[in-house]
């Protein structure tokens, strides 16, 4: 093609690996769908919210009609919930929207972009497709070493991500921790990462948008809210930060049935509270069973709804005990095709249901 | 703010102005909703695909779960249904969405997209936000000149943003034009945007794709679909330009709701057939009638479901006929706000349902 790119690394894109469906386990190995454990892509067992899909059901014969193109009345939802303004705000269409948004707004071409390596991919791979500059903070034992995270702010580095509970481990920084790397950043604009805050049973850090001018916390409505496939995600900051990001968006880039489910889940304690007590439930009955398994053991510390499997058998790697693990009807992430700088001795997988866990564990047991 | 900026137009940047909604001139007013003549943004007055509605209620209780990433059943039915491969296409939050996916990979920071002014805003706007640069052809007269059109071609145009049926005047641009400026921009991505083909009753240049190397066709479910506030669009062109658009879209952008409610939107002719017939009986009647109106009289020409009014009295200007249509119930858009470069003398309206078309007829007549 003789067309301009707007830089040569769209040439030839990298792109993300997402967990594959339940379906592709089915179509290769005849397993019935309903008897896969799917592991791989942290949805929530339980389903949407039931007040959510109420809420879609009640504003299909509206989505002909435009929607406030800020999303407003989930903002006005959102900033009554976490004790906010409206304009501290910016929804997009899942929280890696949010992400792209915040690097397009806040580095410049060739900008430098903080993070761990491994991290959550969309912020390297869109870091990339922007022609940003991503560096890494590498985290070989698997846990968050703030003072190397201090250490790497440089006065030019235009971002810094930080995810709490952290990808892939699900290892959990302290309020102190985090203050500590904002306040060392303040030329920078800290991204507070907590798609996976309500499996910490905690609040989170949502509060230090007020606080500080250089931070955006940001989360999802995909995980505990059970709306990964209607894609809804937010930001909040400062006014200043929120508004650039506005520019940088299409204009209406979440709809009428987002909106509205948004708001309606938001509401929805009851599945977040039974969503999170299954998922501690199965932490509890994964980590007691792995007890049992000699060649792999849970990298400890997950305050989330995923763990890393480190392999401790030098005689197989990541992909091989994930091919072993489809056959199985097992569905979970290699490492080394999920995670940049994981290499061959990890494997993520979701935390799930007791059966689902036990579906796991049977299935390592059962490798050759 | 200290943080840095990716440009220095983020520190003040311009938003879209999307047409009223109903419930302004409700509370503004004390009209009905559903007595206000909603005429600024171009919605289906029927409503939403039926079968869309019924999509949308089936896959409900799957939105817990990821939809594939490329919006792949989505691609196949607009494959099958326009003579494509899946991969020929990008699907897109709304076709704005896959305008601000051009203008990122394929314009570099600084590089030129070219348009006519007036035109739909979102290509300057979102160019601007980009740091990329609008270079405009002028169009006094309110048609397209297709000679100035070639003429305006430079060597370092990146991309070149022609729309069939034209906004916003409606007019309509052959074939054998379309071709001479694709064919006279070998080195930019011409993007030929039809969202609002159907209302021309043609099928509309889609084929030309196939053809061309350097062309990309738009369109959009938000107009004969109706589904304006699900965000669905998409483009389709060489998988050479496809590829790098995949690169710079949210992964996940289009959600299952959206998916599915496209892939049975596209099996519902019906419904766009009984649409189109009532746009154009609308435009029938509301030409016969603006012949009654001798301060005001329509840009001839229109193929889509909108139209300009343009402005013969000097003792008027189209702010202070804009609001006096609010105040009689009737939402269009103030060409001077809505669009760079139409000043004071023009205001966009959409054809509507006969009935509409009277209300908006009358309170112009009866404007002071």
């Amino acid at each position: 093609m003789d067309l301009n790119l707007a830089h040569p690394g769209l040439a030839d894109p990298e792109y993300y690996v997402p967990g594959l469906p339940a379906d592709w386990v089915t179509e290769r190995y005849g397993i019935p769908a309903d008897e896969v454990a799917k592991l791989g892509s942290a949805e929530n067992p339980f389903g949407p919210s039931p007040k959510a899909m109420d809420a879609v059901r009640d504003a299909i014969a509206r989505m002909h009609m435009y929607a406030p193109w800020t999303a407003e009345p989930l903002r006005e939802a959102l900033a009554a919930k976490y004790g906010y303004q409206p304009e501290d705000f910016v929804c997009g269409s899942g929280e890696t929207e949010v992400i792209a948004l915040i690097i397009r707004a806040f580095a410049e071409p060739g900008g430098k972009v903080l993070m761990t390596r491994p991290c959550f991919p969309m912020y390297h791979l869109f870091a990339e497709a922007e022609d940003r500059r991503p560096v890494y903070i590498d985290t070989p034992d698997m846990t968050v070493d703030v003072d190397a995270y201090v250490d790497a702010i440089e006065p030019d580095t235009r971002i810094v991500f930080v995810t709490n509970p952290h990808s892939p481990s699900g290892t959990w920084l302290s309020e102190a921790d985090v203050r500590r790397i904002v306040e060392a950043a303040p030329h920078a604009l800290v991204a507070l990462d907590e798609a996976y805050v309500h499996y910490s049973d905690t609040p989170g850090y949502i509060h230090l948008a007020r606080e500080y001018d250089n931070l955006i916390v940001l989360r999802t409505f995909s995980k505990a809210f059970g709306l990964a496939g209607l894609r809804l995600g937010f930001g909040v900051a400062n006014p200043d930060i929120a508004r650039p990001l506005l520019a940088v968006k299409p204009t209406w880039n979440v709809g009428r049935l987002q909106i509205e489910a948004g708001v309606a889940a938001l509401a929805d304690d009851e599945h977040v509270d039974r969503t999170v007590a299954a998922i501690l439930e199965g932490k509890a009955h994964v980590t007691k069973r792995f007890a049992e398994l000699d060649r792999f053991r849970l990298v400890p510390g997950t305050m989330s709804n995923f763990m890393l499997i480190e392999i401790l058998d030098p005689d197989t790697d990541s992909t091989r005990v994930f091919d072993g693990l489809l056959e199985r009807g097992v569905i979970v992430k290699d490492g080394s095709v999920s995670f940049r700088g994981l290499e061959k001795r990890y494997l993520r997988s979701d935390i799930n249901l007791p059966h689902r866990m036990d579906h796991l564990v049977d299935a390592l047991a059962d490798l050759p």
